[in-house]
């Protein structure tokens, strides 16, 4: 903050007032009321947020928690904001908050707009770069939750044998998947999609619709569970009775594009290299395009973190970096493949933190 | 649109975008990307989306549907939504969006000032009340769904003197609770907070965390499970083993404060009016106090909608509306009482579309 000439950073968001106070709470789904987190450049951190919330947040570690009345007609938080800005910064300094890219403002916009009006001396500046280097390297103890939540998923991944079968409906085929992880001890399926066709799915971000399952399927499952507030985010491909052989070849093109992202993603490297490794064998093995835009990212509080492994990013990997690598392919119209592993990066070069996906693609049901 | 004198509406946010195209996938967690619908004055409604979501979106009704690779380190889909608003505003006009209470804006903030550069001619405006009006009043669609999964948790929670038992973990008690759900076949259980403690909880937002139920305390579950799109928002309370006088009688008053609630809430009546009805009942009741900031809310895609039940708020209950009565008040220091049901306003008064809360504080375990 002293380099980049900060006097205060404003938070709005789950993810990064949970990251400097370890904040949770489902709470966030409501969109009613606004929370903010102040991380002073000297001093102690300053909460400003609803009453509803002080007692859960008076179990983390921040004990200046200032709250109002909200909802509020006329005034929610916004006084209480600046006046905790104005002791902070005099009327003037710089606030950075995050207003670059994968991040939004999350107060109305009229309220943000109050709040320079009555902070007219403060300048508001980005601080997206800033949060986004603390955020990227992962804590042992941050790596720790993903790490088990991974084995709990690659677990429940094993058992797809046993829940799904053709004649099922992906509806049914999602609610199985979904108690099968709870069974085994994630705290919540966060996210889960997929899809299915005859020898290829269409579309990887879609929930189930009532489709049946039928021989000749291909079936994906891509999820993102939560353990103590950290996510995985990986997927499996599986064919249900049968295998097509173009959608064979396509599984083991991607599975070889993983093996050269893996072989790639080591300290030192470019997240724009670990995308060319991957792409070139995608390329070889007749890849059409792909939609997704980029062959995975960074993984942690959120489903999905920066960095990007595509083209345009230049983030160098370092240890403690935790990282999808999700190469994918559009091998016939309508028709994708899509691989996905989290791994995080060491020293010596990359751990897996998901069991591998098996090498063929397996058939099932 | 017309009476507003607007060109468009542009949205940003889940919920206003499935209003207008049924668009649904549980991708909105990923924070990467931005999505866009612009909603003209005459013409149909222009989806601005990231490629990954086409084949998702064409399954609703839009048809114009516009994607750029995303994404993307410096142009996010501004300039792709930029020509698609110049196109309909000739760089001119009025373009509503929500600025107001509850709203905020999903797209990086430099991104919106980007977007307003390109069309200096344009004026950005607040069409919150417009949003807030079309939303507020369900259609017979959206209540069934309501109406179903509401049936659905109602049943669950019969289940809790066989889920829930002194010595269980409130974490265990979470698992197991979600799993009911999703055997009763909710989609999701995206929202369950609740607390425990002896003779009464501090808190009613918190996640578990690990604490053993014992006998004596009381226990809140407060839960948002979706059907379909359409979420349920309410909570049940348990005395585990046996039940303390003073949260008997503040369970009864919360009781007879919901049943005041329930003769209020009809046609013609406020939100203001609601809050007052119950409001009375537990003054009477010895009411502390209530940090919750209102007594109630509306519900549909979202899990809080307006209005809310506050002194503040004078809109007027409508047929059509689902909104929730949630009476609660702290009875002791550090001890409340939260109560909380799901109706749809009709011609001649509510209808609950949950099974009533026990008149008397249930002891299960």
């Amino acid at each position: 903050m002293d380099n980049a000439d900060l006097s205060a950073v404003l938070l709005t968001t789950e993810a990064d007032i949970a990251y400097f106070n370890g904040f949770q709470t489902p709470f966030w789904q409501s969109p009613t009321r606004p929370w903010f987190l102040i991380i002073p450049g000297n001093g102690k951190p300053i909460a400003v947020i609803p009453e509803i919330g002080a007692a859960c947040m008076a179990r983390g570690w921040v004990d200046d928690i200032r709250t109002w009345p909200s909802p509020h007609p006329t005034d929610d938080g916004v006084s209480l904001l600046s006046a905790a800005l104005h002791e902070i910064c005099s009327g003037g300094g710089r606030i950075g908050l995050p207003r670059g890219s994968e991040t939004h403002l999350r107060m109305p916009f009229a309220d943000f707009e109050s709040l320079r009006d009555k902070l007219p001396g403060a300048e508001f500046t980005d601080a997206t770069a800033l949060l986004r280097k603390l955020r990227m390297v992962k804590s042992p103890r941050e790596i720790a939750k993903i790490a088990h939540v991974c084995v709990l998923v690659s677990d429940a991944f094993e058992a797809a044998p046993r829940l799904f079968a053709a004649g099922q409906t992906d509806i049914e085929a999602f609610r199985a998947f979904k108690i099968e992880y709870l069974q085994r001890g994630v705290d919540d399926v966060s996210y889960l999609v997929g899809g299915a066709g005859q020898g290829g799915y269409d579309d990887i971000i879609s929930p189930p619709a009532g489709r049946k399952l039928q021989a000749g399927d291909v079936l994906i499952l891509d999820t993102g569970c939560v353990f103590d507030g950290y996510f995985c985010d990986f997927d499996r491909n599986f064919a249900i009775s049968h295998a097509d052989d173009k959608a064979c070849r396509a599984y083991d093109t991607v599975y070889r594009a993983t093996e050269a992202g893996l072989d790639a993603a080591r300290p030192g490297a470019t997240c724009a290299e670990l995308f060319h490794a991957m792409q070139r064998v995608l390329d070889t093995g007749g890849a059409l395009g792909n939609d997704v835009g980029r062959m995975g990212h960074g993984l942690g509080s959120q489903l999905m973190e920066p960095p990007s492994h595509a083209p345009f990013d230049e983030t160098i990997l370092q240890p403690g970096m935790v990282i999808t690598l999700e190469p994918g392919m559009t091998f016939a119209p309508n028709r994708n493949m899509v691989h996905e592993e989290n791994i995080v990066i060491r020293e010596g070069g990359p751990e897996l933190l998901t069991r591998r996906a098996a090498p063929e693609l397996p058939v099932i049901g």
